[in-house]
């Protein structure tokens, strides 16, 4: 496979605030898509008052249908600029198209490639032309070695800081949205080096998986978990059915200190 | 789902030739990648000779390493707009990237979106503001739901002209490359009258099985196939093992007449 | 794969009307679990004049929840025999444990092993003992090998008058129950040379998609196909949502006249 | 779902040994075919003065191919018979025929009952009549709800002593040899209340993935383990390449008391 791409390079990449991946462990939380300036500032403040250190937020949303919401788009970056500034928190936020990289990139300390991009070989090309971290989401239904094939169209541009994110995969399995394939966290740190990330909320897109299954990613070996966090998720307007509230995010932390981190 | 969309639409795509889809049936063939002037030339002039009423040839290549031949690009493209003039056959080809959009429509009769661009939201987009029909493939595990709504992004800017291709699902099956769901044909025509194509190359992976997968598609209701055919498949620099030589087509071509056209 | 144990083995089959697997196209037609005896001799009556020429049947009916019905099982064999002789014409029924096999040696005329029992070992070991025809249908997610690795174990008793069923395979696409895989049935006849019938009714789980399905088949070279038919599919007792009722099977029976057979 | 069959039961199943399931951890572990009275006596021995308080050993061993090496079936039972006895350790082996059931009863502490028989209602109904617990390994494509319903079938006999055991799905995904659905841990644990074990050893295929799959699975909230251990992997007979040796054994163990358990 592609040892050869990644071999030996240490990644390591650091983040303004201090934080080293892979040797501080990545808790990415906030909501799945940016709402307005309140909800993503007071969500801002109090997963990082909890120890979240990087702050997750959607300006362009890939939506399977036309008619869901599409995000807030360039509003939502100017409110993800500010939360920013005002919160102190990196922050990572989607790029689903080419044309937007120079906005995304003025925002973003790591810039996400969605699964549903994740083969936009043209995407991948551009992102690794420039030098903020690539968080690289697994396509829905990829194999290991096209997932990495995609980091390495990434790491041909120059760019090798890549972050990995397992999100679960497409399987006849209909209880869960996705199957979460934990094997993948080990799998990838062996082919690759590069640091892995565990996304329980699409991995299950149920609420009260997203706890034993970030124990369980951590437990394997990963480097962090992104999960979804909204101030009221049942009134969110993307994935409420798999964001935490707050008080369930505050447990979520409390477990993750008694365990695995 | 999108019968609201599409429905009453009744959909009649005229090609230069004279060809009306979904009148007339589709046999669309040609090389997975074009390689040189002199190569697809001759394809072309012999799949016209039995009755192929569109060519098909690869000038961007979505391959899933970086390290594999990425298509002649816009040399490709040149290479395309002269044999399609010399030969007198409508051509589709490949649009990856919305920046090549001009160069694209420039040349092609049908504009394709392949499988790992089916949820690419901003190509859809952008080819559902331009005029030429849109043949757009199935995503290698995209549901019936979300193929129809990648149509929809299509047909939101205006373009409903939009020929759906059935080119096989990934799965847990490891005898063919993917699983063709001929299911899929009757199942979209259904749901959105729309043209329905059955590429029954990329859908097995396995030269022998064109044949019968193509009488099947027949059979099944499908509005045409899409073979790839290269002069010389041993030594074709993508998808030979996939690839008809020309005396296989002239065999394939027969039985369809024999059959189920 | 297998060819040594089946190779050079000419399989031809003989039922008791004088049918001839595979130089004989197979109509299997019935109800999925017997109900009663007019429902199962007013079928045979129905579907046998239409040219239906083997009769399903099921007595002893594998259901996935134990509370669903299970089959009137001895009486069911009961009514099967009765009906097989009032009508003459040959019977299929599913055979789920080894204690039973005397019973339904005793009134079938083909012995069928279903999709739950495909890796039944000592199932297929005991059925493969005896002298009538064994019909065996594809497992939910076996692979082609293991589907002939299943045959073989039939074929190591000496019974290799074997009729693979294709039956649709589970994969994430929630359309349709199962995703039909007509490339097995090519496929299948080039590793074995073993006849294969094609099961819509499951294969899709949707009534509409059964006569497509159908004429697909058999343009994929399939020796015949096994459909359910009901006299009042609304009330049936199970699988309702995917049985013809008798209109509905007379349509199919001329479209396959038109077409395929 | 079928929250009525098990709801406030509290299952609570003891062993000779004193181990109480679900209130201990279960560390299942041995070969997965019996091959010899040293092999299995070295294994038990070894396994258990390391702390596993079951040891595992197939006599019948369902293999795809009817050529494999099929289990020394009653000598195999002889032989785990003489050592549990010899070795003091409760012992699981798998049930395969409903013929079989005495003589395994006579020997196992629990009974198995495979991935490839879960849908072998015949053998779910014989064990739910006995009165040892019963190991339900999840069939190869199982839903959840399919698994549940076949824990139902047992216990629609009178018998609750149910442990169900996660061992990997089949998926499109190649690297492993199934994807371990760790998901699958809490969410039966919330369904039925039943104890659930993991097998990262089937789950995985591959020995290197068993220690972090193994914590993962108690992060996740699982009551145990089965995992094969072999004293020389590189000549078993069965499943070498995912066994571990004795060291590899050691070490698992080691992880385990630092972490998970």
């Amino acid at each position: 496979m592609s040892k050869e791409v990644f071999k030996g390079k240490n990644i390591k990449i650091e983040l303004e605030n201090g934080v080293v991946i892979s040797k501080d462990k990545l808790i990415i939380a906030g909501p799945c898509a940016i709402e307005s300036y309140d909800q993503l500032f007071n969500t801002a403040k109090f997963v990082k008052s909890l120890g979240a250190n990087v702050l997750r937020g959607g300006a362009y949303k890939p939506r399977t249908s036309p008619f869901s919401f599409q995000g807030l788009k360039e509003e939502g970056l100017e409110i993800l600029k500010s939360v920013k500034k005002e919160v102190e928190i990196p922050v990572i936020t989607e790029l689903m198209d080419v044309r937007d990289l120079d906005r995304v990139y003025d925002v973003a300390d790591i810039i996400q490639i969605g699964s549903r991009n994740m083969h936009n070989f043209s995407l991948l090309i551009e992102v690794g032309k420039q030098d903020k971290p690539v968080f690289l989401k697994r396509g829905m239904s990829a194999t290991i070695k096209e997932w990495i094939n995609a980091a390495e169209y990434i790491a041909m541009g120059g760019n090798t800081n890549i972050i990995m994110c397992e999100r679960g995969i497409r399987t006849y399995n209909d209880y869960t949205r996705n199957t979460l394939d934990l094997a993948a966290v080990p799998i990838i740190k062996k082919e690759t080096g590069l640091p892995v990330v565990v996304d329980p909320s699409h991995g299950t897109g149920i609420r009260e998986l997203i706890r034993p299954m970030s124990l369980a990613a951590f437990a394997a070996g990963a480097d962090g978990i992104m999960v979804e966090v909204h101030p009221d998720p049942e009134n969110a307007l993307s994935d409420g059915a798999q964001s935490l509230n707050f008080d369930e995010f505050e447990e979520l932390i409390k477990s993750l200190k008694n365990g695995a981190m």
